[in-house]
């Protein structure tokens, strides 16, 4: 049965967008294999919450590491204060060539195991501050994916799949909700502590928070002062 | 002085080629940043050599890691065999997505200096059977560059160098050599020992021997059985 659906990767990161979009993937008949990568982030919890969140979908998870430290240039990998409350702008969160680099590595794992879908759960709507959230970005490295890789050279072309795009966090929720996922699992926290408890003030759960507000759903996260 | 000049990154191997590149981007007036990826080849010879190579050419040398070996798919980065002689078609020494990652990486790095200008040793002559030294490839990375980032957003272009790609090995080998590149501390071998000696009979070696007599200049290469 399996080994019909066609393959997908889908870039994981432990937090409520990427559960929601590994979710969508299978719901949409995708053989996933869910890669994240540990770019020097700050807590290592997000990534103990990928592997929860590949368990429970029963999906292989690939870590790759890159110490984008090496490189600095960003609040969440070096050592300096993550904004709390709104910003303008583009955010310090902003992680150099982050998306870039990331849909690099999934393309290269997309050719090693014979896929030609790629899901990624950017969002132009909360994130639209971040260059590498827009569509015509992802327009652009799927039309770069196709002359990359030997397989477009073969004529087997790439999908970039972005199903969060145009969704308010309301509506993630509710779209993750219906299709089971655990947001308890989850962790959006810029500076969540080593259990993955999250601060309940920085730009990304204040977006969370409001999120599950709007979506009318009991928000389940674990907030460090709870 | 050197505060005038534009900021590039250039990708460095430890290779010919990249030596060449280099060379190129200082010649042309370009502040070098040299980023090398040590992305799980089989010798650490080639890390070593891109390190000398810097230190000649008085550029500061970031070294990224990023094992590739995880995703596997190339007999760089797995327990293989290399070819030895001639191969048709796209090498099984291709690394899946190899120059999208490698580019991916120096547009972060580009990023965070305030570059503008990547430098990247690419050729389309000798390496025609892998897709990613196409010029259409680089343009379509450009294009993406000029996207991905903070500096696109705000305006300030990306331009991706590849003064090599329509070279041949000989003129690239008499550029080099007009600029003063000192081959014998380079690592183009796929499968060179640990002193950095190569092996004489890979592809690789075939190509830079080849490239060296045509050239009518002196091999300087330390072979494995010289």
């Amino acid at each position: 049965m399996n080994q019909q659906k066609p393959k997908a990767v889908v870039l994981v990161s432990g937090g409520l967008d990427s559960a929601t979009t590994l979710a969508m993937a299978q719901d949409g008949g995708f053989d996933c294999y869910a890669l994240a990568v540990n770019y020097g982030q700050r807590h290592g919890s997000e990534l103990q919450a990928a592997q929860r969140l590949a368990n429970m979908a029963d999906v292989p998870l690939k870590v790759l590491n890159l110490d984008l430290r090496a490189i600095g240039g960003s609040a969440l990998t070096d050592l300096i204060d993550v904004p709390e409350g709104g910003t303008e702008g583009i955010p310090v969160t902003y992680v150099p060539a982050r998306n870039t680099i990331m849909l690099s590595l999934a393309l290269g794992y997309a050719e090693v195991l014979g896929a030609g879908d790629i899901f990624i759960g950017v969002n132009a709507v909360d994130y639209s501050g971040y260059p590498d959230c827009r569509p015509e970005f992802i327009a652009a490295f799927e039309a770069l994916g196709n002359l990359a890789t030997k397989a477009a050279v073969e004529g087997r072309p790439l999908q970039v799949h972005t199903p969060l795009i145009e969704l308010t966090k309301a509506e993630i929720i509710r779209e993750g909700t219906r299709l089971g996922v655990d947001y308890a699992q989850t962790v959006s926290c810029y500076q969540a502590d080593e259990r993955g408890r999250a601060c309940g003030v920085c730009d990304s759960c204040l977006i969370r928070k409001a999120g599950f507000e709007a979506a009318g759903v009991p928000d389940p996260t674990r907030y460090q002062d709870g």
